[in-house]
């Protein structure tokens, strides 16, 4: 296998790692629970990477790697290579890049969950599958919460770090959101706000917006009612988007989509109504499902090869 | 004066037009009305364009013009040098460059108003004042309507010229919209929405949003909800984003403008009541006035003719 990665894309619950060949093939991907609570959590974090990087690469003595794509969440720099800031884990300005590539020896490519994850689905998934270069696009993901990644002009939007943060941009009929502010999305349009609130209404618990749409479907109101105001909070934010960055493509990702059109269809229909003569975007599904950040993670750590070689 | 370069900056209502010298100092500005309901409005500008032109030649018989700079509202592509569309003036895809360049056999230097405006303002204006190169910034544009140009990562963002239609994103409160939205913000946040919502409100007509500060000043409570909710509605969308794009600085330019500090302090502190983590933008005025226009137009006029150099 030549030459080989080493992968990491590291969530607030888990990080997923895995090897993969020059043609991003992903082997032994395997899913840890991300390691909390911990007085300093950026070395931590290395440490965990490094006993992770040592698992893949006893099981295939014979492989040198070249190369590591690191993706990480929360607010990253990736020009400068820093984790700025993780509510979940909490690293502030933590120099993740640096201090993984000393742990390997190994040049680091480093980048954003999400951003990175949507590059990947607009090379290899949803966009590829367009047929066109798709130059604006925005990758929403669905699920516990709500993060984008937005591409304009051709080039993924980072802003420092603070671009494509949806959900928690205000909505109408938004709530108090523990971020701080109020009516961000995330508290009525992702899959645990629907979840949530759909218990809450109903006073019968459920575990995912995956029961309240068969709730729906077989005819419950409540549930109707709090799937509807759900995409019609995703479809305000989309049709705001519409109106100041004019994506050609949204990209539905995360849990929510696993609705596929019982969730698109009404999405388009209501962004469709929002719009007068903006651009309509089309409203696709991804297609790389869990590895889309692994996936990513792979053009990083090619990136990372080349500029090193 | 070497080299000279001839400016124009067309608006629903008017064109300015001015010669520059190589270093943007404009001469000979003048205003006139936009010819308009001609049966072919690409044309018709054209030669409208090429009449003003004359006249500036006239005065300074020596001068020997190298290059146009252009600007135009509406949809602009700037790359294809496109008027995409102009619901004032009414033309659909003219290839508005090529027809200037062959009227003057010259380079002409094309793009949108607002956006190239907002370029102006980062790089000879309220930009320029803070001393720093800023990366990501907008410049909103508050008159007769909103419009806004916005800058990501050190460069312009046209999205095929659908970027920045700010005025016609929905805020909560707003209303129908001639565009055929409803909730646009150009509803209810604009210097023609604050004076319009005002006649009705209190039965007293007035011209401008400047009468209904004077009158809040005065203790009017009708004009002191009616500026509030003006005040409201650019605040939740300049929100929007600082969640999405996430400027450094929003540069705030346009006939309300002029309210100074009674716009600019409360348009701050209601943006701060919006925001968690979020990255807050500095909140400035714009410096250039009305030449922004034609200090952008110089911009691309001197790029055209280092690009046919």
């Amino acid at each position: 296998m030549t030459p080989p990665y080493l992968l990491f894309d590291v969530g607030g619950t888990d990080i997923k790692s895995a090897l993969s060949d020059d043609a991003g093939n992903l082997m032994g991907i395997r899913r840890v629970p991300t390691r909390r609570g911990t007085a300093n959590p950026a070395e931590s974090l290395v440490d965990q990477l490094h006993g992770l990087g040592a698992e893949l690469l006893a099981e295939t003595p014979s492989v040198r790697p070249e190369a590591v794509g690191l993706l990480v969440c929360g607010i990253v720099d990736e020009a400068q290579g820093l984790g700025v800031f993780s509510a979940n884990l909490g690293w502030r300005d933590a120099p993740l890049r640096e201090m993984t590539s000393n742990a390997f020896a190994l040049p680091v490519g480093f980048g954003h969950d999400v951003s990175t994850a949507g590059a990947a689905e607009l090379q290899f998934g949803a966009g590829a599958a367009l047929g066109t270069k798709v130059r604006n696009a925005v990758m929403l993901v669905i699920g516990t919460g709500i993060a984008a990644a937005l591409f304009v002009d051709g080039r993924p939007l980072s802003a420092g770090g603070y671009a494509g943060e949806l959900g928690h941009s205000a909505v109408p009929g938004g709530f108090e959101c523990p971020c701080g502010a109020h009516g961000c999305l995330e508290t009525i349009g992702s899959a645990g706000a629907i979840a949530k609130r759909y218990s809450l209404a109903s006073g019968t618990p459920v575990r995912g917006a995956r029961e309240v749409l068969e709730a729906m479907n077989a005819g419950d109101p409540i549930a109707a009612r709090i799937w509807n105001e759900a995409i019609e909070a995703v479809s305000f934010s989309i049709a705001q988007l519409c109106a100041s960055i004019a994506p050609e493509v949204v990209i539905i990702g995360g849990g929510l989509a696993q609705a596929g059109e019982a969730l698109l269809e009404p999405l388009r229909r209501s962004v469709r109504g929002k719009l007068s003569y903006h651009r309509e975007p089309l409203i696709v599904p991804a297609q790389l499902g869990e590895d889309a950040g692994l996936r990513g993670a792979f053009l990083k750590a090619k990136e990372a090869r080349g500029a090193g070689a």
